[in-house]
C-alpha cells in the first residue's frame, strides 16, 4: 500500500507528493501503486461476490451521507476551473450537485445488483477420454483508468472494475482533483468495511502529468489494460503511447444509411433521434447517406426535417438542390465527428456504395441501415465492419446500459478482447479448468 | 498484392528482393504486403465457409501431389542447415518426408472439417424495448505468424487463419526457406482455385531479419496480432518489441502438486506422464511439489520412479534424503524450464504453500493437482492463476488438439483475448448486430 503520512484521508497523500514533486518520486510512487494493485488483484480475484457487493453498497451509502463534503470539494474544483477559464461544457461535466451524487450512489447499487461475472462457465468440453474441460471467467487483473473532467467516473469505473474482481488505478483529471478524492475516499471505506484490500481501488495522488506516462508504460507489468475516458486528444495520446492494451475509441463517425426500401416515416424518426437526441455523444449520427433509389421521395423531407430541428446540413451537390439552407460538404466533412448539431448528407447508389463509403470514411464505431428489405439489412449488418451495426434503430442506442450490460466502462473499436460497449463481461479474462480421474496422454 | 516479377512461382519473389536487398525495399515490400493482407481480409471476412474449405481441400491435395518437389526443396534447406552446423534437434524439426507431408495434408483436411467459427451468435440480448442484440463472431483481421525451423507451421498456421476468415502474413525461419515456399505455393493454389484472394496467405519473401522488425511494428496498422512460434529467444524478442498484441507464452514452468490426499498409484502415473511422455514440449512438468502430509509415503516412490525412468532429480533437502542420486536444487531450479529429462522436487506444507510456490515461481501456463480431496482440488483450480489448471490429469494435455479445438496456433499466457490453447474461436473477434423495428432512444 502507498504509505505516505496520512492525517485526514486521501487528500494528504496529494499534498505530501505535490510538496516534493520530483519525477523520481512520482516514478517510485506509481510503481508502488502498481505492486499494491497486483497484490490487491490477487485477493480480489478470490473474493466472494457478497463482499464485493457489500463494499459497493457501503460506498453508495457513504456517497449519500458525504454529499455536503463532496459538494464542498467540488466547489473548490469549480472555482479553480472557472478561474482557469475552463469551457462551459467542461464546467458542466465537472459540476456535482445532490442529484448527480444520488445518481452515482444509485449507480453503485445497480452494479452491486448485477450478476457476478467471475466464475461463469463460458464453455465446457467433454472429451472422449473422460476429461471435462471448463472455460471459466476470471478477472483481467489491474485496470488503469485515465479520465478528464467528470468526477463521477471515479465511482463508476472503480465499481465496475471491483465487481469484475479487478484492481483499479484511477487517474482523474486535474480539474476534478478534490471531487474525485472525496468520492474515492467513500469507495475505500466501502472496501475496508467489506474486509477487501483498500488498494483494490487506488486514485493517483498527484496532478503531475508524468503519472499518466508512468501508467502508459504499464508500471512494470502491473497494469493489464488502460481505459481512457475523455476527449479525442486524451484518447489519441493514450493509444499512441501505451505499451499495454487499451480499450477505447478515438471517434464515432456514425452513419445512418436510408436505403431505397426504407419507410419514410421510420427513416425520419430514426435519423432525427440518431442526430439530435444528444449531439455530443459518440453514438450520435454524423453522416446521413440516402439511397439514390429513394432520393426523389426521401431526401427533401429528411433534410428539411433536420434543418427545421435546428441542425446545420452540409450536403453533396444533389442534397444542395433540395433546400437553399444546405451548405457545401467538403471531403473533410465525411471524416468529421461534429459532436454538434451539424450533419453531412450524401446520396449514394445503393447498399454497395453505402458500405464502401462507411468503410472508407467511418471509424468502425456504430452504423445503421434503415430499410424494409431484409436482404439489404442482412448485407449491411454482415459487411459493415463496425463494433455496432443496427437495422431500423437509432444509433444513440450505442451504450452499454441500453444493451443491458448494466453499465459500461467505455466503448471500444479495437478488435482484440473487447469491442463495442465494454461491460463487466469484457472486464474478465478466462482460464481452463480440467477435471480428470487419472488420465494420462498416450 | 505484391507485384514483383514472377516467373515460376513464389521463389522468384525471393530472388528479386534478395537481389536488391536494401532495408528501404524491405520496408516498402512489407508495407505493401500489409495493405494487400488488409484488402484480402475484408474479402475473406465475407467468404462463405464452402470456399474457405475448398481452398484447404485443394491445398491438401496439392501438398500430396507435390510431395517430391517439397522433399527436394527441403533437401536444399537440410543441406544448408547441416553446413551451418544446425543442432540435431533443429535438423529433425526441419526435416520433411512423405509421412510428415501426409500429416500436413491431413491437418488441412481436419481444419476444413471443423465448424466455421465466423458468424456464430455468441450471445443474444432481448431488450424490453423490443431490440434484439446479437454478439456475433467475426474474424480478427490480419494475423502475423513468425516461426522458426518447422516448415509445417506454414500449412497449419495459414490454414487456421484462413478458416477463421483472417488474412495471414507468415514469416518462416531462414532454415526452412525453400520448404516453406513450396508449401506456401500449394496454399496459394488452393486460394486461387476457390476464388479467394491469393494475398489471404502471404509468405514474407526475404530472409532478411529486418522483415521481422517491420512486422513487429505492425505494418501501418495492418497487422492485428502477432503469433510467435519457436524458442524462448524468438518469443522474448517478439514480446519486447511488438507494437501490436501478441499471443504467446514465454515458457512453461509447469508444476504437478501431489497433495496429502493423493492416491499414490494415480500420482505416480500422472507425474511420470507429465514429465516423461515428451520432455521438450511446453506442457511437460518441470517441478514436482509433494505435500509434507504424504511425504513419508509418497515422496520416495515418486522420486525413485523418476530416477529409474532416466530422469535427473534435483531436490530440496528433504527430497535428497530419499535417494543418494538426487542432486541439489538451487533457487534457480524452481524457475527453470528444462525441456529435458530433469525435474526439480520440493516438499511443501499443504495446498497453501503449493499455491504460493506456483504463484511465486511459475509462468502461469499449466499446473496440476493430484488429490482425492474435492476441497483441495477446488481451491487449487480456483486459486492457481494459470491458463490451464488440471485436477488428476497429466499436464501434457495442455494442447488445443487435446482440448478438442481441432488444432491450435499456439498457447497463450497473456490475459487479453486469448489464454491457453489458441484455436479457431480465439482467432475471432465479434461485433454487435442490433435488430429493431423503428426504436428511438428516449
Amino acid at each position: 500500500m502507498l504509505r505516505v503520512q496520512q492525517v485526514d484521508g486521501t487528500m494528504d497523500k496529494f499534498r505530501v507528493i505535490e510538496g516534493g514533486a520530483e519525477k523520481r518520486d512520482i516514478h517510485q510512487t506509481m510503481l508502488a501503486m502498481g505492486h499494491a494493485a497486483r497484490r490487491a488483484a490477487r485477493r480480489l480475484a478470490l473474493a466472494p461476490r457478497q463482499r464485493k457487493n457489500a463494499a459497493l453498497m457501503v460506498a453508495a451509502g457513504l456517497l449519500r451521507t458525504s454529499a455536503r463534503d463532496i459538494i464542498a470539494a467540488n466547489g473548490r474544483d469549480m472555482e479553480a476551473a472557472r478561474a482557469a477559464g475552463v469551457s462551459k461544457a467542461n464546467l458542466d461535466r465537472l459540476m456535482l450537485d445532490e442529484a448527480r451524487i444520488e445518481a452515482m450512489a444509485k449507480g453503485l447499487e445497480d452494479i452491486a445488483a448485477l450478476p457476478d461475472p467471475v466464475g461463469r462457465v463460458l464453455a465446457a468440453f467433454d472429451r472422449p477420454n473422460g476429461l471435462r474441460i471448463d472455460r471459466v471467467a476470471t478477472p483481467l487483473g489491474v485496470i488503469g483508468v485515465i479520465y478528464e473532467s467528470r468526477p463521477n467516473v471515479t465511482a463508476d469505473a472503480g465499481a465496475l472494475c471491483l465487481k469484475a474482481g479487478n484492481a483499479a488505478i484511477l487517474r482523474g483529471g486535474s480539474d476534478s482533483y478534490h471531487s474525485s478524492a472525496k468520492i474515492h475516499a467513500c469507495l475505500v471505506e466501502g472496501l475496508k468495511a467489506a474486509d477487501l484490500p483498500e488498494d483494490a481501488i487506488q486514485l493517483v495522488p498527484t496532478r503531475d502529468r508524468s503519472a499518466v506516462g508512468e501508467m502508459l508504460a504499464g508500471l512494470s507489468g502491473n497494469i493489464d489494460v488502460i481505459v481512457p475516458r475523455g476527449g479525442r486528444s486524451l484518447v489519441e495520446r493514450v493509444q499512441e503511447d501505451a505499451r499495454v492494451p487499451v480499450f477505447a475509441h478515438l471517434e464515432g463517425i456514425v452513419h445512418v444509411y436510408v436505403d431505397g426500401a426504407a419507410d419514410l416515416a421510420e427513416a425520419k424518426k430514426i435519423v432525427l433521434n440518431s442526430k439530435m437526441r444528444r449531439t455530443g455523444i459518440c453514438g450520435a449520427a454524423e453522416t446521413l447517406l440516402v439511397d439514390l433509389a429513394c432520393a426523389d421521395t426521401h431526401l427533401a423531407p429528411l433534410v428539411t426535417m433536420l434543418l427545421d430541428a435546428g441542425c446545420e446540413v452540409r450536403g453533396d451537390p444533389r442534397t444542395r438542390t433540395v433546400d437553399p439552407r444546405v451548405k457545401v460538404a467538403a471531403d473533410e466533412d465525411w471524416r468529421t465527428e461534429y459532436l454538434d448539431a451539424i450533419i453531412a448528407v450524401k446520396v449514394v447508389n445503393g447498399v454497395d456504395e453505402a458500405i464502401d463509403h462507411i468503410e472508407g470514411y467511418g471509424s468502425h464505431h456504430t452504423d445503421c441501415i434503415v430499410t424494409r428489405s431484409a436482404h439489404n439489412a442482412e448485407r449491411f449488418l454482415a459487411e459493415v465492419d463496425s463494433a455496432i451495426v443496427l437495422h431500423n434503430a437509432s444509433t444513440q442506442f450505442a451504450d452499454g446500459g441500453e444493451f443491458g450490460f448494466g453499465g459500461e466502462i467505455g466503448i471500444a473499436t479495437g478488435r482484440m478482447h473487447a469491442r463495442g460497449p465494454v461491460g463487466l463481461e469484457q472486464l474478465c479474462s478466462f482460464n481452463y479448468r480440467v477435471h480428470g480421474d487419472g488420465q494420462t496422454r498416450g
